[in-house]
């Protein structure tokens, strides 16, 4: 990683980290939910959502400030979502981020309403926040929404189930994943470029490289569970295959998914740059969440 | 119920219905999500919340259109709390409205992600209403979440877990049910009440009211879970023995919980009185909703 994505990365992670904390603590009563609440949010993720989001606004010279009230309802969407798909009822894993999964640690109903609690949360502190128009509200709102809800993120996890035990052809995989990871990386880029008020060019090229990174992203991931470190990753690898879910090294065999990888991190590199916004560190961003070994 | 109430309920309760229906399918993909989605909103509730929602507005004369998005966004969160509260690491229901649960009649990773989707979808009704302004959406946003989660009605969920196979007291369980039912029930109100641009006078005596009917509501359902008929209910009867909650009816006697809700009752019906509203329909509830049967 170069240095000032490193730089970057390491004061905004701890910042939003910083944040997340307070947040829960402020709209919690004591007792197991707030702990539940916390233990996932601070299991030690990437906080690649809302680091796109800030990357997106500091790449139009703009304040990450305004910003970071949404960056946190993002990790809390995400959070929510990896707690629920852990469930035994879904993916059944025992293990994340290195620690047991949230209803290991606790049990199923906690884990079922720490979940609820987040995602009702990330809602509640977009409205109060103190940087943003109502205007601003309610359009991140709407766009947080839609991308995690019935026609995003939710549908995504739903059309995962079904396919389980089956292989799907890669339109199929293609159209999973712009639901199920997609649609929320999508609106990190697109909100940090909404508050910086990106023009219509700027919007259409981030748009590119946004739906780009999505699926890179995706490649990748699935590319850890068949080669990846088990400890770096914090999890146990070939997840996939004991859930006998299809994925891209499954469909396109290991030098076919790399290249597909590369393929999207091209457009997503042509795209940045067409954008013609400071490009530093969201390029350098690609790289690493191409290249990522976790 | 009287005459007046009942035209109030019909037309509204088939309006609300319609409503719901259209928001679910044009913001959900074909396919199982949504028709578990669907299948839980048709299984034929009470619509008490956007009922009292669309009362409070009626009593201030003002159109009821106006709180309709909301009405509905307040019917869906309280469908996924149903939803979740059966799931066997919950309540562990089997039949509900006479019905088996969504995770009997599907399964329960869908009923889980059917939850998921009403929760989330709730807010962006809201946030794409075209009744309201930006302000009025904030609002809501703002205290709907609130109410809804961790300090909320998630909490109450929380803490009724929590409470299970012990007695407590009387105090304690009224703080239960005060976030479990009291928050979103009295959220219906307030709704009805800012839409209304409701004085503070008016405010106060309406809040006063919210608190007893949120009260008085639970009392009446601990008493029908003793003493109601389980096909006018739809659910089986003894069900908070079986799960070893404490109940009014536990802990004060038969008579004493029926004069606890009396209680509530004149309060209610006293405060409503106060605040000097037209209270024909508001008053009806009170009635209907301490002597229901289901």
């Amino acid at each position: 990683m170069v240095d000032s994505l490193m730089v970057f990365l390491k004061k905004h992670k701890q910042q939003i980290t910083i944040e997340l904390e307070k947040y829960i603590i402020n709209n919690t009563n004591e007792g197991r939910l707030r702990d539940a609440m916390l233990y996932s949010i601070q299991a030690g993720g990437k906080r690649i959502r809302p680091i796109l989001l800030l990357a997106v606004l500091d790449s139009f010279k703009q304040d990450t400030k305004k910003g970071i009230s949404v960056a946190c309802a993002l990790e809390m969407i995400h959070t929510y979502s990896l707690i629920h798909d852990d469930l035994p009822a879904m993916d059944n894993d025992a293990v994340r981020r290195g620690q047991p999964t949230n209803h290991k640690q606790f049990d199923e109903a906690t884990a079922i309403l720490a979940g609820d609690a987040l995602l009702t949360l990330s809602f509640q502190i977009i409205s109060e926040s103190k940087e943003l128009t109502s205007e601003e509200k309610v359009y991140l709102i709407k766009e947080l929404s839609a991308a995690s809800g019935p026609k995003g993120m939710v549908d995504g996890q739903m059309q995962d189930m079904d396919s389980e035990n089956q292989t799907i052809p890669l339109d199929k995989l293609e159209t999973i994943h712009k639901y199920k990871t997609g649609a929320l990386l999508k609106f990190s880029i697109m909100a940090g470029a909404f508050l910086a008020q990106a023009n219509n060019h700027e919007t259409i090229e981030l748009t590119r490289m946004a739906d780009a990174l999505g699926l890179l992203f995706q490649i990748q991931d699935d590319i850890l569970d068949v080669v990846g470190d088990v400890n770096t990753i914090g999890k146990p690898t070939g997840s996939d295959e004991g859930n006998h879910k299809s994925t891209y090294p499954q469909l396109l065999g290991m030098e076919g998914a790399v290249n597909q990888k590369n393929y999207y991190a091209e457009i997503a590199y042509k795209s940045l740059d067409h954008a013609g916004v400071n490009n530093t560190i969201l390029s350098e961003l690609i790289k690493y969440l191409s290249q990522r070994d976790r």
